[in-house]
């Protein structure tokens, strides 16, 4: 196999994803500094991108690059700024939602304190951007430019989803319905995930010639199936697979779409346990008693509900490949990849 | 007066940060989003940018610009970045530092929680880096490149200096020295406050073909001075003036030099006192006790070395003034100005 230009043809999309999530986890560790201060910065920025996670974002950005004709090395400062910043916003949302575990291990918040993990998820953010610039030596002003333009953009609008995600907590928002869910999705998760990445691929495979809109539809619809995926395994998933806690959302009242549809379906006293459950403060509410909301979700079947949505939202991400790609681009190895991770969204464990 | 160059010449150094503060402070609204969410994001996001602070980064940078030869126009952009930059610091700071006050009124992690303020920060860090990228249609390509890699240098060495101090509060380092001190300051504060706009504004004024090292020396001793202040003001300011809560530094265990001289000159049982006190947690430690500490920093002349000590980089700062900047731009308003900073530094009461 040529490593510098993996072919995919005949590789399963895990294949793919670990080839090309190599590429990325090498270019990473070069980008990361060696020197001092260490113990209180630079082992903690070190620490997640140790973790190896799935690579999903850096391959959409490799594997779009190469769909239009461009090559592992135009893409490859661009997809590993964008899993250096999914590293950065790990550490600041795990944070955010007081989680405990990430990729298996306990949270760097946990480990070193939240002062000095927010600080290495700042030092993180230097670092990705440097990747970024390092665009202009590969893709010359022009094409450097709209890349550095769609980083900013993309940092921003997951700061816009992390508001309303945050916000709809903080305020205890009960009315959302799941288009709210889907908006907030596309801002917090979709943008960064998918979006992001295969605009950019594409931006730099194409040579920046082709169209956008069609890619951001179908990166929309697999984020989301992604989303709604990593929401269900918080739920129903196995901890030592999953890497995080498991019912952690609920013990943070997040508003997946087993909630909204919980929310929205349940009989009347089912609904105000869990209108009072969500009313109490994080640390007030209890595992049994998170189960117990779980239990009232599988009996309202908001689970098979979300399950039921999701492959909807991938039976759309099918629909709209061909166009976003078109016919050449996704007859290669790279197109295919890009079709299979469709499925690999839902049927993921991990 | 003309607003695009205004003449510095006749204005005290005062006016003069008022003149430039104004330019930035326009800008800056003028790149702040105002669309949804408002509530849970950029209202948050334009909190610590209405606080108009002394605008002595964005002032620097346009002042050295201007000083080379540079217009107003050509630096705005990378001076209203710094300022963005210094905003999104501060809200971060505040979070890690566990503050109460900013610029008179409560920090954002106390007004909104620490969830959606960390968040708030990380949105002003990419707004910030879009005026960098604005550079380009100002500066052209190779230098507009330049200010950007200059920007992101300047964010790492700043969460390097923040991570030290940090790790020196949490791990109780007691054995520290003046030259730790200054190391410290080097790079948590004057990177980000003197020597980044300094550098920048004559990158942009010179086009590129100044000597950076002597302006890096002078930006060292100005930043040095102002920290120095800064930690004074903290200990025997007045509150209302200097808007931040007296004797935080202290509550938090900060290594300021008061704290390393105490350490190093008090009698046995005054410096077990110290040690004692910095021994607790900060939950623990009462107003009064940080006022004894204050006490005993008087009693062993603590405060008084960190005047002489500051007076002493000062004169520093003015023997490298006119190598950093050469008699032609040290003779110029702007000029005037910076020199003038000098002494405005180790004056302020805010």
């Amino acid at each position: 196999m040529n490593v510098a230009n993996p072919d995919t043809s005949r590789s399963s999309v895990g294949e793919t994803l670990l080839t090309y999530g190599a590429l990325v986890q090498r270019a990473m560790q070069e980008s990361l500094p060696q020197h001092e201060p260490r113990a209180w910065l630079y082992d903690l920025v070190s620490a997640y991108p140790a973790r190896a996670g799935k690579a999903i974002r850096p391959s959409l950005c490799l594997a779009s690059c190469r769909a239009f004709g461009g090559s592992i090395a135009e893409a490859l400062p661009s997809a590993t700024a964008i899993e250096l910043m999914h590293n950065a916003f790990l550490i600041h949302d795990d944070i955010e939602d007081e989680s405990e575990l990430r990729r298996g291990r306990a949270t760097l918040h946990s480990a070193h304190g939240p002062a000095l993990a927010l600080n290495a998820g700042d030092a993180l953010f230097a670092i990705a951007q440097r990747c970024v610039h390092a665009n202009l030596d590969v893709l010359g002003p022009r094409l450097a430019r709209r890349v550095a333009h769609e980083f900013v953009v993309m940092v921003q609008h997951a700061t816009e989803g992390q508001a309303t995600e945050l916000g709809w907590i903080r305020d205890n928002i009960l009315d959302l319905t799941p288009d709210d869910y889907l908006d907030m999705v596309m801002r917090k998760t979709c943008w960064y995930t998918t979006v992001h990445p295969i605009r950019v691929g594409a931006l730099i495979g194409s040579w920046g010639s082709v169209s956008l809109e069609p890619l951001v539809r179908f990166g929309f619809h697999l984020g989301a199936a992604f989303q709604i995926q990593d929401d269900l395994l918080n739920l129903c998933g196995d901890e030592e697979c999953y890497g995080k806690e498991i019912l952690g959302d609920l013990l943070e009242g997040k508003r997946t779409l087993m909630l909204i549809h919980v929310l929205q379906t349940a009989g009347s006293a089912d609904r105000a346990d869990v209108v009072a459950y969500l009313g109490r403060a994080r640390s007030s509410r209890s595992l049994p008693e998170a189960q117990q909301i779980r239990d009232l979700m599988v009996a309202a079947g908001s689970i098979e509900f979300a399950r039921a949505f999701a492959r909807g939202i991938a039976y759309e991400a099918e629909a709209s490949f061909e166009r976003a790609f078109g016919a050449r681009a996704a007859a290669t190895p790279d197109g295919e990849f890009l079709r299979g991770l469709i499925h690999y969204m839902l049927d993921r464990t991990s």
